[in-house]
């Protein structure tokens, strides 16, 4: 039936219970495991707007003229990507471990878009998330970026809880 | 992982959807399911009284004071359940083929305090939803019954897309 899912994760540790959820589903037919993190567009553009106002000397060398901010929203973004890439290192250890195949992708953009575009990129079975993202307060029951996923997934979705 | 289900349906075209589902998931390692089928009380309440005001004739027998409405309604229940069992026949008969141990339990209340007092009680590793119940318009992305669950439920929440 699902036989391969998409796992959208933000690293938090909603999202690692998600992951060993899905080692158990092994012996039920998975096969192919998408892991994906995306490197939410409206973060990185914050960031470098806090950058620049508190510490606008360490950005002097990006402040050319036209290519500034664009330059310095760059070196935000591959610092995240890079920062994903060590984060996601241990899930794909542990995927991969448990013969899965697996594909990582990092993206940049809006994340619950983000996920849907993936989904349909790649045509996955099923998607698996957890409730809440790194950014959800304790209290709420549902993350924003996972409503919306499964608001508009075409696929199942596998809500995994806190 | 999932070896025990629970399978509220409202037999509504997605909640078929879900059956399909569970019975590909028998390879994966599902043993048992709870197939839950919950009248609810505001919509038999409703029913009774829409009967009670066009009908009135109707229910001359069961208007004793003080015992009338409470009799009625429970007719109105019990009718509702009566179609409940015709209607989860077909779904136990496929569980059943399909080797499944299956459970079912017909509940009066609140669908979606019912269905998690049932997850409780069940003990289940996982509910199995559609996204939608019969009485949610074609618009909406998301059922009321099943996002209450979604939110409230302690277990893994599969997720049936229309």
């Amino acid at each position: 039936m699902f036989k391969k899912i998409l796992y959208p994760t933000d690293l938090s540790d909603v999202s690692k219970k998600a992951l060993n959820c899905l080692l158990a589903m092994k012996s039920g037919g998975v096969k192919e495991v998408v892991l994906l993190r995306v490197i939410s567009q409206s973060n990185a553009e914050s960031l470098s707007q806090y950058h620049k106002h508190f510490f606008p000397g360490t950005h002097a060398h990006l402040e050319t003229p036209g290519k500034g901010v664009a330059a310095f929203l760059e070196s935000v973004y591959r610092a995240q990507e890079e920062e994903a890439r060590e984060g996601l290192a241990p899930f794909e250890a542990a995927l991969k471990e448990a013969h899965f195949k697996v594909k990582t992708r990092i993206e940049r953009g809006v994340p619950q878009l983000k996920i849907l575009e993936v989904e349909e990129q790649e045509n996955v079975d099923a998607i698996i998330l957890g409730s809440h993202g790194r950014s959800n307060l304790k209290e709420m029951l549902l993350g924003s970026v996972s409503e919306h996923v499964i608001r508009h997934s075409r696929k199942p979705v596998i809500v995994i809880k806190r």
